[in-house]
């Protein structure tokens, strides 16, 4: 099953620690944004790759571009029409990855 | 030393291969872009992998965003302020790593 839309206080204890990290919400549909910076393109693709990894063992993956050495990065779920834990997972996961937590 | 901006016949000489692979060049800059799909994450991400050694092998890196099995592309070469050389050697070599060239 998936997981459903986070609403209401739920979503704002799930989101409080992200939102505290530098992600933010996107303004024209529920999805949380953030841009990462590395130190060069190896180090973002590298983390790009760890982050591809575990968006297959979730089924669950980013909407991304990247540019050189910056990555930014948008996580919804399609399925459930905004933002859910699999989302709140992945950006911790991001985060992780990215040394940031 | 980089390459120089392409223009006039050595550019249409150049991209015509491209053009007719169906690249097309951006309206609001310099640049070649392409839409790039594959079976799924998995695949257009091996993909983007095989690319990303290309690009750090020619110091020269696409901008590019995915979604899940999609990847759109753009490429222009910054220092030159437009299309090079660099710029149709990455092109060739994403058609040739997608099995289409």
């Amino acid at each position: 099953m998936r997981p459903a839309k986070l609403e209401g206080e739920p979503r704002a204890a799930a989101l409080a620690s992200l939102l505290a990290a530098g992600w933010t919400e996107a303004e024209d549909r529920d999805a949380l944004i953030k841009r990462f910076v590395f130190r060069d393109f190896s180090e973002a693709f590298g983390w790009m790759t760890r982050v591809a990894m575990v968006a297959e063992t979730l089924d669950h993956h980013p909407e991304w571009s990247n540019v050189h050495r910056a990555v930014e990065v948008e996580l919804t779920t399609h399925d459930a029409g905004g933002v859910t834990g699999l989302d709140v997972e992945m950006a911790a996961a991001m985060d992780r990855l990215a040394g940031l937590a």
